[in-house]
């Protein structure tokens, strides 16, 4: 395993295993790695000969009063897993190599990002997309790999690849879940006992919604109100949004069309704010 | 002469390239090039094997009202002056192949560009980064050429590509005049007889700046009212800035500090907008 913490000696390794004929295979994550980043690693590996996991708790994507500085953080533990997942380089700058002092550039996709999350965290995703477009320029990957679990900065990211032309793939893939169904995320373990429990609920809600769309209810009042009724019985401290999305536009609807329509939802515990979604097709 | 007209075909061909160990030079220009552009394209070739210039009056960088659509245009003349001056390729892509239906995705720097020309033009440097970085990404030059004469856009280029990591030289070359020190523009096809004349006060009034702080003088008040004065001799419509600029951070100052200071100014004759600058030593 190999660690690399400058942005030059990245850029110059990456040149060189270009210049080999490697394919590179990029997971830009902010750390305390679980199920979800290590199969992001894994789909990664399957897509190229070396995987840089890259590990940096990007701070221009927290808002004032938000988790930076207490997002959880295990170097040792996360380059064992990295490792174990098939990653043999580690990309971990410090805060100042990535934003000298001085720093001015911004990257903003201008639709798409102000809903939902960007709604919640109105700077949130101009942090993202500026610190992925300068991994991708520091990493150089033929593929990058994101989870669905982030389904909007996934949108927002494929969206800035594609519009600034740069010369990689965005594969994104899919949400891991605990056996009782709550998403992986490295913020779940702010959640106490109860808390725990009662965050299952998320995911309950979303399948609920995607069992009616089948059957065939097309209002999105109706099922939103359905929905937030679920998530209340789970006496959470606030329900931020509960958003039904065109998954080619990223465009609220409030009438569920084929081909298919995203449920994505942010709900608070306490001082832990939790998303998930879930990809429902629909027939015609 | 090889001219390409689609983003995947210059990437192909600056891929080949690369692979081929040549080192490629690039020049973005909007066309209707003059002996300026054709100083960078010599500059470009002195740095390296293969020159792309590029042709693209990019719509994002004007503002309503200014003058895109009969900004001037020659792509055969073009062309014959950029293979004469030492390029083998042009890349100019129409405006849908460069910004698709829904494109979103713009690169602002946020420090420097809303002064000066920023002020005036308040959605052009916007434009200019997005379309220079996608440039970058499309071209993957190892080095890139500008001009001093937009000496607010050199330094924001410079700036973005340096706090977003894009792994290129950004070479600024200096601007070349006519002989009676009117700085070459394709606007300057725009002037009447008259303007045409009275233009080169803007030089000389830069002349006239420099000489008095080499001579001592160390206000920036008493400095601009002077060149205000030289410059109204000269009947302009409006003069939009005087401007003295710490060329190392593009702060306006107050006050003449070494090692040096950039004079920048904007004057407008009829609807021609004439910009021209002058980078002074400072003795301390």
């Amino acid at each position: 395993m190999k660690i690399i913490a400058t942005v030059r000696e990245m850029q110059e390794t990456s040149e060189q295993l270009r210049r080999e004929g490697k394919r590179i295979g990029v997971v830009p994550t902010m750390g305390f790695l679980h199920a979800g980043h290590t199969s992001l690693i894994v789909k990664a590996r399957e897509l190229s000969d070396v995987v840089i996991t890259t590990i940096f708790v990007n701070p221009t994507q927290f808002g004032p009063g938000e988790d930076f500085e207490r997002y959880p953080r295990d170097f040792e533990r996360d380059c064992k897993k990295a490792e174990e997942a098939g990653s043999t380089i580690i990309f971990s700058p410090d805060v100042r190599e990535m934003y000298p002092e001085g720093f001015a550039s911004y990257v903003e996709v201008e639709h798409g990002s102000r809903i939902l999350e960007g709604k919640f965290r109105p700077t949130h995703f101009r942090g993202v997309t500026t610190v992925v477009l300068k991994l991708l320029n520091i990493t150089k990957p033929h593929a990058v790999v994101f989870g669905q679990k982030d389904a909007q900065q996934a949108f927002l990211i494929q969206k800035m690849v594609s519009d600034l032309n740069v010369e990689t793939s965005v594969v994104v893939a899919p949400i891991v879940r605990e056996k009782d169904g709550l998403a992986l995320s490295s913020r779940n373990v702010y959640l106490n006992g109860t808390e725990r429990e009662r965050a299952t609920q998320l995911y309950r809600s979303l399948k609920f919604a995607k069992e009616k769309i089948q059957q065939g209810e097309r209002s999105v009042d109706i099922l939103r109100a359905e929905m937030k009724r679920m998530l209340q019985s789970a006496q959470p401290t606030q329900i931020d949004y509960i958003a039904f999305v065109r998954p080619d536009l990223f465009q609220e609807i409030e009438h569920i069309q084929p081909p298919s329509v995203l449920i994505a939802l942010a709900v608070r515990f306490g001082g832990t704010r939790l998303i998930d979604n879930h990809l429902v097709s629909v027939s015609s």
